[in-house]
């Protein structure tokens, strides 16, 4: 199979990627050095035990970010090398994108930049925005189309977020409005102005083969298991982790039955679909961010599991075609469905929370005269900088704003700048397909002309 | 490829999903709050420490249950979708409801149960036992027929678990006993009531291929990587945790190697099996439990984890077939070699740790004089509640007894129930595939002898 | 396809297997105890401390060698489930050889050995020479053969071990010479003695498939995700590990990134290899070991993290071809591109490390004034034993070039043992198969009888 002639967009990707590294290398040799936080605290214990309390967490996060959300987006049969390859290559320029950006913007006022665990997760959570967005248009847009949209977005979510979380105050600790609200619109923005109103047609290498998706669902069931570290990993150390677990495993535990009950319902004949398992049993982990450390409930977790897997399910269902057909808008892997509506979902349930929470104190409520209800009330309170329930639940519902409305615009400038022709997006006929970014065995060498019934049977047998 | 018209059957699946959901919510609002330790302890650090020691045991067990176990069970090559999937959702199914049953029996008095992560791993540990349980039927029953399991196992472990460990007072910090000659029985029960005396026919979908045999391999390593976890998670920190770590890990690795050597002196040609691999390897991990935190010398694991391979190797090569022949019974992956018989060794290990230890107290074997010895058995004696060592080792076999009596019983009656035929047991030619539970491309589909052109291009398709 | 009659070598391997865990009983039974760390210290949160603190690192540890680098080895298309199992094995038998030669040689001297963890992880660390000089020959070796090798590299590597960090005074906290290096001329060794002058042939089935290449590289991103985790478990907690992790992750980062320049810059049209993805992106992390807990700043780790990558893309476009021309030298997997070149690099990093860091402390260098500089530079001073840097350099040189001399040495002996006839070297036509060792469904099944070759060939191209 020919590929077309394209010698001057081959040469940009190292170009770009080299560059890039040389910039990187340039700022740490000038500005970079690590924190020596014994030397300051004077206890070698205390930076220990920060490694042995974060560490665990951080790994968790990179299994999750490397491995399960990889293999999660390997459902396209063809292309499985190039959905691991560059998730792990945006992974690792995002971050360290994300720590320049970071070092020059914050930490500049020290002169030099103390490099910690810490800072590298935060910048981690920068880079899973941009794996969350190509979503959107996965297998349609090549490799330096993918870095030139994580060198817009990085910024755009670090902009976004100091809005979000410093200025107003939200509290998100699980990343449900800053990451993944914000990461969803941003790629349906990027999706919207690079497609423009013309609706992709469906690809003959799109479908997931039984064996695709069965990797796919491995990668469901990775990040299943770690996402409560993903939630937990930066809240207070103590109860409020310990809520934050708690209620992540049992959104998660809800989504994940809520999902079969809901997909057997809306297909033919009650078979259940692999695409709404893939990504429903992880929706009620979107949702629940924004609430997990929060003094709520445990019902109220297992209920916000429930109503994010449904949510997920009807999307997959009605709204991504509804949005297909009517927006001309295309969703790869239906980001919108698990990153978008559960984020929403989620940013709504924070209101109703801080809402209630401080009914709570005031009111009546039994829980509120056990030392429990009034110890965690007093601890949000704390968390909301002296400011009434009703002023708290208003700013998250204007970070939610802030996310969709920041995210829609820079993603649909930078899905403009993504139409640039030297950035060589790949012809319709090449899309989904490994052979055109790898050098790997063409799969799709036809048996020939001559085959006879036998052959075709083995053929049959030998694949799995 | 028709599937017989069933449509009572496939709203059976989510109505009783979804009426558990709702029972569980209604459970979780009306008595479940959080356990605000710190409230209680006055310190938080306490906390963390507790959510420190205990959440990577948490998730290690998390990975092994949900992609270990799922994978090991992807051994037919047509129903990996299936395996991973029935095996995911009874997890979270079983744990909610055993979450529910031990609420409602045991932690009523206080009319609030609070919630934390030690509950819910003990829930998690009663959820083993249904996933255990399901090898022996694997790919022969529908989806509503494993939910009618899981609803009957839980109470039968439940109350056999509070027979044998609070009643008995019987040692078993791995779940030897409780969990593994448990779920064994119980699955072989479940399948003797189910199937009758009609032996099950060898099925075409049944035998492993290359590719789902390296899956399964897969999920035997994760499982053999995780599994001291699993055996350690529970037992008391420092020395006695640090102890069942060891034991754990020496009984795999002799079980690796002498199940290479078992199986390939038992085989032709000296080949070795697979599917003994894929078992053996994991013998000795069962066997330990139950005598991983005594003060067994280092030998006496490497020991038992060499005999619980050969044990397991000769199940699968004389035993199963023998079952079959003589019982009609059907055990689907083998759970009586890799369960039943490693579980029962280690019972019977455990009566002789038990004597043996009470002979080095008084006698005068060399490591009673070193204080490491006496100290070892002072805690062991403080276990044994004030019990003799005859008395200890009689109630570890009565244990064994309990363990085999009520599952077996609870298993012949749960089969029993499984005979409903509303629960839609899938019609033999159409077992072990996907495609009857799942909206997945059929792998199955003959080319036919008139193959033209498109059909050549479909048998492209499929073949990734 | 009939195997050739070869009854006398099937019976070699479980005898020699049976007799090595007989050996292993009877050593552990007289000699081995447990450490009950707890009667010595009077302190049981002190071992439950170290358990929490070791624990963690050892099952990544466990993760990357069971499952990472087995299925890095997976990318021989019906060799998947051999390199797996045989990785598996040789890991429990080398660490087993390895735990007893230690005892034997080390321990004595108190009569008891006093088994604890961190004397697992020291075995398990031997145990990963083996796996990796397994590399050069994989494929081409029976399970046999592999075994005497592993025999006679663990008594080398611990001899070599021995001269390089207890005598020589080697830094080498992430076992960059002492494993990487030594693993991979010992490899290498192996290979040339036992293929000689003959260049080997390639092979059909030696070609990865795009499934095994899948594979396969899920397999790095498992090593390149574990990776911190091997180089920090047995730094100083604190300062140094956190150091160490940091170091690690920067290196590799910046690895990932590099490689995909390196790659793309080499292949025509730009297509990426996936064997340079799957070993570069890890060359970064072979490197970064011996300098990472050192007081280097964080550039150095980026910067040594790209080059390596360079020179292991370069080792495979130009090295491996050129040494398999001249020198007749058959490297598999390419061990010396991803072990041997960013093994040496690291090792003269490690040496630019100790004069430079020196340098600081004497010099006017700014981060001298800052109590960071000085107190870490008197950590590693206290590391030197009173040495000088230039001294320290010149060991650091000698370290390595006693790694590569040994290595060499003790490899060409060994692959001249591993001609040994009753060892049982497969013959060529059968090398690659998993079919030779393993009851697994042959896939090179002839198409019958009126298939003609072309069909043949096409067919086994296609089945994976």
């Amino acid at each position: 199979m020919a590929v077309p002639s394209s010698t001057h967009p081959r040469c940009l990707l190292p170009l770009f990627l080299g560059l890039f590294q040389g910039a990187l290398l340039l700022f740490f040799a000038l500005f970079v050095t690590y924190d020596e936080a014994s030397a300051q605290a004077e206890d070698p214990t205390l930076v220990a035990n920060q490694v042995y309390s974060t560490f665990p967490f951080f790994q968790d996060i990179q299994v999750m970010l490397v491995v399960g959300l990889g293999l999660l987006l390997a459902f396209l049969p063809r292309y499985g090398f190039s959905a691991l390859t560059h998730n792990f290559l945006l992974l690792n320029f995002s971050m360290q994108w994300a720590l320049l950006l970071q070092g020059l913007l914050h930490h500049l006022h020290h002169g030099q930049i103390h490099l910690d665990l810490h800072k590298l997760l935060i910048s981690e959570f920068a880079a899973v925005t941009v794996l969350i967005s190509v979503g959107a248009i996965l297998g349609r847009a090549s490799p330096c189309q993918l870095l030139v949209m994580a060198t817009c977005e990085i910024p755009a979510y670090l902009a976004s977020e100091w809005v979000i979380v410093p200025c107003l105050g939200v509290l998100d600790v699980g990343g449900t409005i800053t990451i993944h609200v914000f990461s969803c619109y941003f790629g349906l923005g990027v999706s919207k102005a690079l497609f423009r109103a013309k609706q992709q047609p469906a690809h003959p290498k799109e479908t997931p083969t039984p064996r695709s998706d069965l990797m796919s669902l491995v990668g469901t069931l990775i990040l299943w298991v770690f996402w409560p570290s993903f939630v937990a990993v930066l809240c207070q150390p103590g109860d409020a982790q310990h809520r934050a677990i708690l209620n992540t495993l049992l959104a998660m535990s809800a989504s994940a039955i809520t999902t079969v009950v809901a997909s057997s319902l809306l297909e033919r004949d009650g078979k259940l679909s692999p695409g709404h398992l893939q990504n429903g049993s992880l929706a009620g982990g979107v949702a629940i961010g924004v609430v997990a450390d929060m003094a709520v409930p445990p019902v109220a977790a297992l209920a916000l599991g429930s109503l994010s897997a449904v949510v997920c399910v009807l999307g997959f269902r009605f709204l991504t075609p509804l949005l297909g057909r009517k927006l001309t808008l295309h969703d790869q892997c239906g980001i919108h469905n698990l990153h978008g509506l559960p984020g929403i979902l989620g940013a709504a349930a924070s209101v109703v929370a801080v809402l209630v929470a401080s009914k709570d104190t005031s009111g009546s409520h039994p829980s509120q005269l056990s030392p429990v209800g009034g110890n965690a009330s007093e601890v949000m309170e704390g968390q909301w900088g002296g400011r009434g329930a009703g002023e708290q639940a208003l700013c998250q519902a204007a970070g939610l704003a802030v996310a969709v409305g920041a995210s829609l615009l820079a993603g649909l400038l930078t899905g403009a700048a993504l139409r640039l022709p030297c950035l060589a997006r790949p012809p319709e006929r090449l899309c989904f397909d490994d052979s055109l970014y790898f050098k790997i065995q063409d799969q799709a060498e036809s048996p020939g002309p001559d085959s006879s019934a036998e052959e075709g049977a083995l053929a049959l047998k030998e694949q799995d």
